[in-house]
C-alpha cells in the first residue's frame, strides 16, 4: 500500500499515545461531518435496489450540477482502480506532483505512464490525468483549458476530489461529452470517508464500461442512504465550504507565525514549505497530531484543518513548543 | 444487472403494495440480521487503517476456520468481479445451473467460457467454479472431491457463499495452496448484505493479486467494525446455524402440503418445483411476498427463510388462498 496520510495507527506505533488521542491532520478530510442520518434497517439488510441507486444518482447530480451519466462506486479510489479497463493500454500522462495512486495502477495494468508538469505537455497522450484543484499543492486549472485539453488526448481524466468548496472549477456539467471523465468523491468534504463513496461522471460508454467492471452493488445501503441525504442538503455544504474557506486562511496565519510559507491548498488542506519537514512532523506527533510530508520534498508538510476549538487549540500550542 | 432476486422495487411496481409491507423471501438473506454494533465515529469519519483491516481478517479466519492468505472485499460479487484478471484468459468452466455472475463477467473479460453439469467435466479447465453448497439447487460436493480436481484445472474458484451453516462442506482450511481460491459471503448468513462484505481465501499469490485490483479501502468502516464483531460471535453463528436448519424443514413442510417438490436448499433458501412457477410466484406477490423464479425452469421457485412468526403466519396464509 502506498502512503496515503490517514494511516493513524502507524503515526501511533511510532510516537505512543491512544488512538483516540489523535488529531489526524495528515488527510484533507473534513473533521465536522456530516451528521448521519437515521438509517432504515433494510439499508443494512437488503440488497440496494435499483431505484435506491437511481435515487442517489439524482441527489449527486444535483450536488454536482449536471445531468450527466453517473455512476456511484466505493470512493474516488474504486473509480481509479477501474481506469486502466476502460480501454486498451496505451500512453497515460499525469500532471504531477499529484494523488500517487494514479501512475501504479495504471503501471500495474500495462500502460506506459509518464508524469509531466505543464498541462501542455498532456497534449497526445491516450490518458490524460489532471487533479483540480491539485493534491498535495492545491493548483488550480481553468475548465476552459481543460476542455481545450480534452479534444487533444484520448481521455480526459479529470479527478474532483477535492473541488466541492470550489464549484467554479468544476467540469461535472460539461460530462457527458465522449473522452471526458470527472472523479468525485464524497468522503472528504462530508467528512465520512469511511462510508466509502464517489462517483464516475462522463459519456454514456464510459459510465456503461465503469459499471460493468464494478458489477452489481459496489456501493453499500448506508453510503446509499447517506450520500442521498448529504448530496441534496445544498444549505449545509455552502455553509461548509465558507467555514473551510476562512479556516484554512487562519491555518495559513498559524502557519506563517511559524515561519513556514504557503506553497497552496484547497479549502481542506494546506500544504506549506517549513524547511525541514520530517522536524516538523515529529514535532506535532509528540503532542499526537499527525502531518504528511512528502518523500519527494523534504520541505512540504500537508495539514488537514483542525475540527473543532479544542483541536485549534492543541495545534497551537503544539506549534509554540 | 442480471436477474438476482433482491430487487423488491421491481415487484412493488408490478404488484403494488408498499416496499415496506412487502416479505422479500426471494433472496438467500437470513432475515434476522446479527444485531448491529455501536459504531465509534471514526468508523464513518475516517479511512480503515491497516489495523483495523487485519482485525477483520483475523475475524474472518477464525469464523471460517483457517490461517489461509485472506482479504476482505465488498462482498462475494466483488471477488468474482475480480477473478477474470488472475490470469490471462482462457478456458474457464462452471458447474451449473449456479449463480448467473460467473459466466458474464468471465465472457465480457475475454474467457472461453463453458457451462458443464458434472464435478468430472470440470478436469482440464483453466479456470474451474463451483458453489459449494449450490446456489439455487442446494447441491453438495465432497470437500475431498474439491480437492482432488484442484489438481486437475489450473484454478479451482469454490463459492462457499452459502457454506456458513454447513461447514462441514467448506475447503477454507486448505486455502493457501496454489490453484485454490475460496469465496465467502458474510452479508447472507449475518443478514447484513446492504453492508457489503465478503471474503477471498487463497495462495499468496492470489490474494496479492486481488489486494492490487481492489485497491485500497474496499471495505467500509462499518463494515469492518460489524464484520469483525459478527465475525468473532462463534456463539451466535452456532445458534443461528441450527435455527435456519430446523426452519428449512418447517417451510419444506409448508411447500409440501402444496404438493411441491424440493429440489434441494441450503439452511438460507429452498428450491422448489411447484410447476407453474410464475403462478406460484403471483400467488405470493398477491401477498406482498417476493420469491425468485428462473428463466431455465419454468417449474423453479426459490424461497428464502421468513424472518419471524409474523412473516411465516403471511407465508401460510399467501399459499393457503
Amino acid at each position: 500500500m502506498l502512503d496515503h496520510g490517514g494511516d493513524l495507527d502507524l503515526a501511533q506505533q511510532r510516537f505512543a499515545g491512544r488512538l483516540e488521542d489523535w488529531i489526524d491532520l495528515s488527510t484533507g478530510i473534513n473533521r465536522q461531518p456530516y451528521p448521519l442520518p437515521q438509517l432504515e434497517p433494510r439499508r443494512w439488510g437488503a440488497l440496494p435496489s435499483r431505484a435506491d441507486i437511481a435515487q442517489l444518482h439524482e441527489a449527486a447530480r444535483l450536488a454536482y450540477g449536471t445531468r450527466a451519466p453517473i455512476m456511484a462506486l466505493a470512493g474516488a479510489q474504486a473509480a481509479i482502480q477501474l481506469l486502466p479497463r476502460l480501454s486498451a493500454p496505451g500512453q497515460a500522462r499525469i500532471l504531477v506532483p499529484s494523488y500517487n495512486e494514479y501512475a501504479g495502477v495504471l503501471r500495474a495494468a500495462g500502460w506506459d505512464v509518464a508524469e509531466v508538469s505543464t498541462l501542455e505537455d498532456l497534449a497526445g497522450a491516450d490518458l490524460a490525468i489532471v487533479v483540480n484543484p491539485n493534491n498535495p499543492d492545491g493548483r488550480r486549472h481553468d475548465p476552459a483549458d481543460l476542455l481545450a485539453l480534452a479534444s487533444k488526448v484520448g481521455r480526459l481524466v479529470v479527478d474532483e476530489s477535492f473541488a466541492d468548496a470550489a464549484p467554479e472549477l468544476s467540469l461535472a456539467c460539461e460530462a457527458g461529452r465522449p473522452g471526458l471523465l470527472i472523479l468525485r468523491s464524497f468522503g472528504k468534504f462530508y467528512g465520512l470517508a469511511g462510508v466509502r463513496l464517489g462517483f464516475g461522471l462522463g459519456s454514456d460508454a464510459d459510465i456503461a464500461a465503469l459499471a460493468a467492471q464494478a458489477g452489481p452493488w459496489p456501493v453499500s445501503g448506508p453510503a446509499i442512504a447517506i450520500g442521498r441525504c448529504a448530496l441534496r442538503d445544498r444549505d449545509w455544504a455552502a455553509a461548509t465550504a465558507e467555514r473551510l474557506g476562512s479556516e484554512s486562511l487562519r491555518l495559513d496565519d498559524l502557519a506563517r507565525a511559524q515561519g513556514w510559507s504557503l506553497v497552496g491548498g484547497t479549502a481542506l488542506f494546506r500544504l506549506y514549505d517549513c524547511g525541514d519537514a520530517m522536524a516538523a512532523q515529529a514535532q506535532l506527533a509528540a503532542a499526537q497530531i499527525w502531518s504528511r510530508v512528502f518523500a519527494g520534498n523534504a520541505g512540504w508538510l500537508r495539514l488537514g484543518l483542525p475540527g473543532d476549538e479544542t483541536e485549534w487549540t492543541r495545534l497551537a500550542a503544539a506549534l509554540a513548543c
